[in-house]
């Protein structure tokens, strides 16, 4: 432990001074707004000021409706959270709705320097680790879907969930703290799409291949494909408690190489079902380079594709029978194994779908065809009552494809390239038309087919992928709001040069029409699906429970070091630091070491004042942290360079803070 | 090279369906906006409509106001583009004005997956070699200032050039595909701080070192500070025409090690000087856990610091007669040949400073000492007559410390921690006040030290750092806009867990009074500065000149793949593939290759309509790529591991963007 430095006289006066002035909270030192207490506009119509500059700036009356239904000044807070994920940034982005500005880009599969994830802290590289890959470090990935934590088919705020299609990984983020817990690895296929979605009570994490490969990460030719590649359903088994998802608990459905793609959860009705289509039930193997017809031809030769429908609660129960064989330590219910239990079928589906979703009422599952201009949509008791009265025929693989009129309940005629759907309180849906680049509403018409149809389309800017409404998968949405995830922005901003973001459009269904209020451009990222959840839902920390926290056990740390109890500890050419960080000073400022040392140095922030984070980067070592209040975070490094390095807290802090900084002294 | 694969006649017509619907290039795909033609608000009133919108949302006249002055709809570009430094998360924030959207988030110094950048592609990879350190590969960084090229001291729209504090860099950025060319390392110091700042004509970028180390990343005790450890003031010649810098042709000034903070280059009436203040003339070297005053104290003791003037056409001068010692391959003038050669001088400031900002006209330097609470106001013309009648004494170095109250020009008091200045049009200033979270805003008086007074504060919310007016660190000013950078946000914002994000305040500073605007919730990086160029400056390609391009040495590349002339080529173990890319297949679909091998594996996006990238990534191997229209990449790795991993297109460019994949086929 270090002696405590003794202030001169002039000293104390000295920082006394500095700490009255910066020292203090942020809170206490921050001025009450100066329109908390402004009265609201007064009724009748606005001023012809206002008027002035809405015609100055060229706004339509249009115009002046949406900006004041999106404009969110000065310490208002949004209404609801969107969390999008971040496609080939590997991340999930955090939008506030109804001003569409992004809150937090939460670092998943990717490193993050502001965040200091995955730039040498011990507990965010471990994490990352989780999802190597046969000892490849894999430090990026695809994220397509978050599925948010559901208690009785409705968000409840705790976690949420997101795939990396890439390398058919889920991640988990914990949303006391918007932080990445942990990463799981499918150990028997490469790449999924049906991920994330959640059973109504979290049970499970649902997962589903996209690109089929021989199971176990095997090599295999491709001419055996029908043979030996496989797609696989994966229940990760989530344990709210610890906040983990349980491998050792979880088991995988093997599905027929039939590239399967979006997937759902059952509810309500169909709690205990789940449904993922499907895309190359053709089993086109691809080979544009010896002469054979292209994927995107190949795999687009059926009219019709499957719908697999699964009973999850069969085949836990399987599985637990000890009908599961195991792979690669996970337990995989073969496909004859699966049809036996009663817990896997397919049945037809309109050419190409993309998604596949459940109404609120847990009835009905809308499929969208993508190469085909409807909807349809199927009924869980049709679907029970074609599986009670056999109505099938088999595929090649053995699996009951149920009879396509049995189980087809309604279909909408909407446009061209209809993907994704998704439910609003009035009964209404809204099916994204990636071609029309529209979005579709239309009526639910319940038990009567006839009452399925077309109300409106609004073209939006441009090519609309997924879309979300506020709450819109769950057993209760919200209506309110929609977001259009425009995959191309073209001419809609202020040019960037090729790279251009994505469009994600806010749009009002709240009224009669459907209207454009907003234009997000998303430049850092790709988001496939987003989900939508009431903001009063969330209870985030907003600093950590007690000072010296872990945050990935979320638990005191052991290497929590508190102020004048700082050290370094030499064992041999292992050194350890035991470092704290306050305003405006790390101790210790000296850290001697040799060349060749292995260092290990745990940094501690003993604030407790809301967003008194420091950051920490060491020069010449490519480290970069993040230590939010109270964190206790751990690198380990080798001094493999002499020199003298500059170590500095990098979140501007205090006025003092570019004093906040040290030396490390490396002797050769 | 391939044969072309036969179409069997419904394929056919399957694809040309296809290519019909989805293949034309999006801006035909388009629809026209719906408001395009729709007409401006009429005079007058708003109607009463709007006024209950905004009355549900508790709106003030205020924030109508605000909302009007910054909504943007959809397809109008926003009038100024504002580049925004990361701070630790090393990139670079591009922001629209007035909508303060984010544009892009262009990588810099940190890997960025989204857009490829870092995750495998050889060019980005060997940009950011070019910052390692001694063998450390470095993949983070903490930028502060970015500087816009200049001509003629206003911003010219080229390029952009950034520092990172950490490692002592600067790095290039090319304005017409916003993409990162450079990296340079300063061979000699560890930290640099007053970086980027070009002069008038961005004849060089200039660089001042923030902690003091010995020259060359040596080793040396803490002990010698005084005789060992020492700053640079770097200045990197830019050679507008290849886009680089040349550090061949770039030299430093030895500056004593007292911890230099901010620069500003001269310019019209001051042109030729820089300006560099520092924050340690009392030379403390730390020691907390020594019972020695920690930093933030040994700094604060003297009343005055040190404003470094330079004269860097003298100091090249020098260079170019040889006066220059090389150090690390940098050429160095010594304090001693910079002083013989008069390049270098000191002059007394007020108590550890912040900004060193010269005024548009060049006459004055602006100076904010942040534990002082005055700004004080340096004339170009004092200092000049100073030198000339040798009014000075000379510091421990021998460098010559001009009279204080010779070279001072005026002093205005403005509040607690006054950080740094930015001007408008009409002659005022803006100073920010950390400490008082707040803009002093205040009338520049010319050639009467009377006439500066304090005009006006606005509150802001909350720690506001640096600001940035619209082009108001060069010669002309716009007025209109400026952005508070504030540090911490607290409870502005939804909250999102113990990490906060900044928050950036628009103000509109064209009126009487400043008025508050927008509140930017920054949660991608803590910008320091910014600068705000008129858009209409910038030129930007929307696709690449030609296909086949490298977008690193912006010319054709001899790796540009034509459809039709893919292949794969093997040399013993060594694999080249020359894959082409375009809406909705690559070409090759299957790469056979071994275990070991190593492969080369070269992408050309041939589309050249705007906004078609592709994206790709590969499981199993890390590697994320973002390939614009045009753009040519390369990827290079050993096949460690066997088995079938599948490649395929990230960017959803396409109703059958998931078939467009691949699959890499490694042999045991």
């Amino acid at each position: 432990m270090f002696r405590r430095f003794v202030y001169l006289t002039t000293v104390v006066v000295l920082i006394a001074a500095i700490v009255a002035a910066c020292g203090r909270s942020k809170e206490e030192a921050a001025p009450a707004p100066a329109k908390a207490d402004a009265a609201a506009a007064p009724a009748g119509n606005l001023p012809a000021a206002a008027m002035q500059i809405a015609q100055a700036r060229g706004l339509t009356p249009d115009d002046i409706d949406a900006a004041l239904k999106t404009y969110t000044p000065s310490g208002k807070l949004d209404e609801y959270y969107m969390f999008a994920s971040g496609g080939h940034s590997g991340n999930l982005i955090v939008i506030g709705i109804p001003s569409m500005r992004i809150l937090k880009n939460i670092a998943v599969y990717t490193p993050e320097s502001w965040q200091g994830y995955g730039y040498g802290s011990v507990e965010s590289e471990e994490v990352l680790d989780e999802g190597n890959v046969k000892g490849v470090k894999i430090r990026t990935g695809d994220t397509h879907h978050p599925a948010l934590s559901e208690t009785n088919g409705d968000y409840d705020g705790q976690y949420v969930f997101i795939n990396d299609k890439t390398n058919a990984r889920v991640a988990v983020v914990d949303l006391r703290d918007f932080e990445t817990k942990q990463i799981v690895k499918d150990p028997n296929v490469i790449s999924n799409h049906g991920t994330t979605f959640v059973t109504p009570n979290t049970e499970y994490v649902i997962m589903g291949t996209q690109y089929a490969t021989p199971l176990g990460w095997a090599y295999a030719p491709i001419e055996l494909y029908k043979e030996k590649y496989r797609g696989v359903i994966t229940l990760w088994k989530f344990d709210r408690a610890s906040g983990r998802i349980k491998p050792e608990e979880s088991f995988s459905i093997e599905v027929p190489p039939y590239w399967q793609d979006l997937c759902d959860s059952g509810k309500l009705a169909s709690d205990g079902w789940g449904f993922c289509n499907s895309i190359n039930t053709e089993m086109a193997t691809g080979g544009v380079e010896e002469g054979k017809p292209p994927f995107e031809a190949g795999v687009s030769q059926r009219d019709m594709d499957y719908l697999h429908i699964f009973n999850w609660k069969n085949a836990e129960a399987a599985v637990k029978a000890g009908k599961a064989e195991t792979i690669n330590g996970m337990r995989v219910l073969r496909m004859k194994a699966a049809v036996d239990a009663g817990a896997l079928y397919l049945a037809p589906e309109p050419k190409s779908p993309h998604g596949a979703d459940v109404t609120p009422d847990g009835k009905y599952i809308v499929v969208a065809g993508k190469l085909d201009p409807h909807v349809t949509i199927y009924s869980i008791d049709k679907i029970k009552k074609a599986i009670a009265d056999k109505k099938w025929e088999a595929d090649p693989f053995g699996l009951p494809v149920l009879n396509f009129d049995a189980v087809k309940h309604a279909q909408v005629e909407l446009g061209l390239g209809p993907l994704h759907t998704q439910f609003d309180d009035k009964g209404f849906a809204y099916t994204s038309l990636f071609l029309d680049s529209a979005v579709a509403k239309w009526k639910l018409g319940g038990d009567d087919p006839a009452a399925y149809q077309l109300i409106e389309k609004l073209p939006v800017q441009y090519n609309i992928g997924h879309l979300a409404s506020a709450e819109g998968d769950t057993v209760s949405p919200d209506g309110k709001y929609l977001v259009a995830i425009n995959k191309w922005a073209v001419d809609r901003f202020a040019p960037v040069g090729p790279l251009l973001p994505q469009n994600l459009q806010l749009i009002d269904i709240s009224g009669d029409k459907m209207k454009v209020v907003y234009d997000l451009p998303l430049g850092i990222g790709e988001p496939h699906y987003a989900q939508i959840i009431k903001a009063d839902k969330l209870k985030p920390w907003n600093v950590y429970p007690k000072v010296g926290w872990d945050p990935i056990t979320q638990a005191p740390s052991k290497f929590a070091t508190k102020a004048g109890e700082e050290k370094v500890v030499r064992n041999g050419n292992n050194v350890e630091i035991f470092m704290t960080a306050v305003r405006s000073h790390l101790t210790p400022e000296h850290v001697k070491i040799k060349k060749g040392d292995h260092v290990t140095w745990h940094i501690t922030n003993i604030e407790t004042a809301i967003d008194a984070t420091h950051g920490f980067q060491l020069g010449g070592y490519g480290i970069s942290l993040s230590i939010e209040p109270g964190e206790t975070t751990t690198i380990k490094f080798d001094a493999v360079n002499d020199g003298t390095y500059a170590y500095y807290c990098t979140e501007f802090c205090s006025a003092l803070h570019l004093e906040m900084m040290g030396y490390m002294l490396v002797e050769p």
